[in-house]
């Protein structure tokens, strides 16, 4: 099957479950409808996991479609009434965004809308919410968990159309844009005005600002510059019934009651449409270094950690790790060179500061401080661009080297800190020979682990080895199962591992006070057993 | 009258509608109980602050007390015996926690309690909600629009004795404690650690965490790090119904569900109470350089910010300004002396880095364009801290300087940065000579412009002519017409402001989804009109 190539381990489920082999679409999966407490979910989660024998469903399958209406010729009239072009039908036009880029997951959709202003998505989401209709709101479609695409036939509604630049404040920085634009567009943008994003990601080529600020997106500049909670001063959002909800401010100061954009930053599309954002950008830094650094242990990388924050103080803006077996996956499968000695643990510090001589000397003093210590056993520094991308892809080209080792299975894991390497190391021990690798790198910076465990070809039992001992574990040091990529369909039923059952609760009486009907990005998000 | 002594509009209004001076509880006002659209309200507001005949009620006195339940002698039973000692009756007790600490606002609270645990507050709240008493949650007092303290008889909350920090990660430099503890002993305890709290007041000696994030305070570190939005990672909050919810993560990332914390922050203890809370705290600068600039327009002023933030970049800590107005009153009243030349406008502006060298290079540097350019006529710089602390007291004083000159009327509003002295100006022509001073200064690199217009006695004359010119002046500019202060009692029906009312209905929501009966902090942060 041509969704097979991939190494989700949604897909694996997806393809030992698959009854038809005639469609991939999730109408033919069912969940086991669960309506029983937290404690009872993580039983099953277990139970499902430890069998695997096909008859059961995994939590991260599409539940059974929910009793929205399907869509009428009358509705699409309509549609074609105010989205004149723009209401598209053709098969193969909407098939692209049906399917997720990891092509993990696919849904049966038969209209794809695409607006254009904020009074546009407000009279569609009027209209199907007085004629119960699902809608799956749709970005840039670069999410890893399944929450950008419909599950079933839910009418899409993509801002790709909503891409206007609304304004930019070259005093305070403050950029203000329909939620269509796509984040590099945005960051060329400003750095022609000596400004950036204060988000970057892999994806930023074709992931819209309004998808980033809707699934609360990290990425690569979070440790310096902070999570969109912080830099996002304002949304405009369109709610289920088509109300415009006008919390666009540029003020970076506003205690004038809730705080309620907050609500839909990391909602994923269930609480309301974004429209547009308003964001604080910082100052195109004038000088970047990376530093590529081996460590002995990872008590001598956190150390590293801990001296590098003090010593590059307010210069330092990201601090990446590797281990040995990412570097041996790099060497073997794309025959990148190790620019130093052999390592159990590598580093990639990067600095951005206002001053190229400034940075280069406390780059130099820390360097020093942390080889006469011994934190650190060798290292090599960039400042031109072409060397700063070659360190920089031993850190990034990790997951491409991982798909060339056989089938992966990805976990994106929230940790303290202190413990982030720990569990590697415990699911080694734990998998013993089951696995072909087990391979950590990720963001120390923020305490986010990706744990990748190969094997020559998909493995049932090795999947029922690593789950849910990866998420017992995070669970029990209070870690977070999604730590930027969020919970989608993929997920969803995962949540308990990471939040209390209350708090769970709380998320689904506010999402049944915005989107009481559900046609909100339904079967995302939260668990199956609060949907009901 | 013993509260009459301040310089507050509200007080102002208080006195002047007083119908009793034998007690000044707001038991004798009455509002309006507006139950009408927005523009209506802006209408009402208008009409009511035009005529100041003495037969209007301000929006900013209290509403007719709610049909809760009075503590009874079996209530304080109860309490008795979950905290013994604990539960304060003794009037000359209660007093302090019944009066803000402006001494503007009173409540007759006759029960104080003063819990120690997290338990403690939950069974607390959960008996309170059961027997419909009214709960007024209390940190430090600090507040500045009659947020802090009871307005009839609710019950006393005081966290004062929930103060243990629970931990302190010095990897991550994440702390967690109860909400109790006192800002500055945060800041000693984070101090001989190397780090710093990410925010900083002038209330800090009183000032508690949870009220802190309760109020989403603001301070003089923000442009720096940021809001409590980023920096708060958790909080642990007993809802109104004593159902204890735990979002208490010290994870940077953690994108599992709708992120509830952030709803809590700045609800002003209408939604939950906080009793604990988990922060991420940045290490502590080694150097620190305060400059004192003068300019000749604003517009000069506007351009050396950004100079700055282009040339000190990472280093720049704090972007004040203090008007011509100012400095006179600081020289006549408090006889301290401008230590440059006289200019219509002066900056402090503060540096904090990690290395002494570097920063006071990136200085020198700035300051010698900063000249060069003509951006600035004079200035002067300290490096030692008792020059830095003689630095800041002009602007810290002005306050103090304020009170000296007259009775003042004080507003803390959030503008786009460009238009913040604008409102000054305007409002000078506006006024003519009916204002003894006008004067404006504040957090430039915050959009934030405290303006104070003073006068030689109470005038309500003049106060109807500046308000509601400033709310609408403000509202026109999508200002806030709070920017750090919240809306407490005092200017909870000014809301419409600078919220659109759809957004004010929605919080309305929210309120009676967490906290049906509305026992939590009633009469404060939503408009009259929302709470029948």
């Amino acid at each position: 099957p041509v969704f097979c190539s991939l190494s989700l381990r949604c897909l694996c489920d997806y393809n030992m479950l698959s009854r038809s082999t005639a469609t991939l679409s999730p109408v033919d999966f069912h969940s086991p409808f669960l309506t029983c407490s937290s404690e009872q979910v993580l039983a099953s989660t277990r139970k499902l996991h430890a069998g695997a024998d096909g008859s059961k469903v995994s939590p991260s399958a599409a539940p059974e479609r929910l009793p929205f209406c399907r869509v009428t010729e009358e509705d699409l009239a309509f549609f074609r009434k105010i989205l004149a072009g723009r209401t598209i039908v053709d098969p193969d036009l909407v098939e692209p965004s049906n399917v997720d880029w990891l092509k993990s997951v696919r849904g049966s959709s038969e209209v794809l809308l695409r607006p254009q202003t904020t009074e546009e998505v407000s009279q569609i989401l009027s209209y199907c919410n007085s004629r119960n209709l699902a809608v799956n709101p749709q970005g840039g479609n670069t999410g890893l968990v399944g929450g950008s695409v419909p599950v079933y036939d839910e009418i899409i509604l993509s801002t790709s159309l909503m891409n206007k630049i609304l304004n930019f404040d070259s005093i305070s920085g403050v950029l203000t844009c329909q939620a269509g634009c796509v984040l590099e567009n945005l960051s060329f943008y400003l750095e022609e005005r000596d400004y950036i994003m204060p988000l970057d990601l892999g994806a930023k080529g074709s992931c819209q600002i309004g998808g980033n600020v809707a699934t609360n997106a990290g990425g690569l500049r979070l440790l310096r510059y902070g999570s969109l909670h912080g830099t996002v001063l304002g949304l405009e959002l369109v709610l289920a019934d088509g109300q415009v909800l006008d919390c666009l401010s540029t003020l970076r100061k506003d205690n004038t009651g809730y705080d309620l954009k907050q609500l839909f930053i990391g909602s994923e599309g269930t609480l309301g449409v974004i429209t547009a954002v308003s964001i604080l950008c910082p100052r195109k830094p004038k000088s970047v270094n990376v530093v590529f650094l081996g460590c002995e242990t990872f008590e001598q990388l956190l150390k590293t950690f801990q001296l590098c924050k003090s010593m590059l103080g307010e210069i330092l803006s990201a601090f990446e790790f590797l281990d040995s077996e990412c570097m041996r996956l790099l060497n073997t499968h794309l025959k990148l060179p190790n620019p130093i000695s052999d390592c159990p643990f590598y580093i990639v510090i990067e600095t951005s500061g206002s001053d190229p001589t400034h940075d280069a000397q406390k780059l130099h003093n820390f360097l020093e401080e942390a080889m006469t210590s011994s934190l650190v056993s060798d290292g090599t520094v960039a400042t031109e661009e072409a060397k700063i991308k070659a360190l920089w892809s031993l850190r990034e080209r990790v997951t491409e080297a991982l798909t060339h080792d056989g089938f992966t299975y990805k976990y994106d894991i929230s940790l303290p800190v202190e413990r982030i390497y720990q569990l590697v190391t415990d699911m080694r021990k734990h998998l013993g020979n089951r696995a072909k690798s087990v391979v950590g790198y990720g963001h120390v910076g923020d305490g986010n682990l990706h744990l990748n465990v190969t094997s020559p070809s998909k493995d049932p039992a090795l999947l029922a080895a690593i789950e849910p001992f990866v998420y017992e574990w995070t669970a029990s040091c209070r870690g977070s199962i999604s730590a930027e990529h969020g919970l989608g369909l993929k997920k969803r039923n995962y949540i308990y591992y990471s939040k209390q059952s209350q708090a769970v609760a709380l998320m689904g009486n506010i999402k049944a006070m915005l989107d009481p009907k559900g046609i909100l990005n339904p079967y995302k998000t939260l668990p199956d057993n609060l949907k009901q």
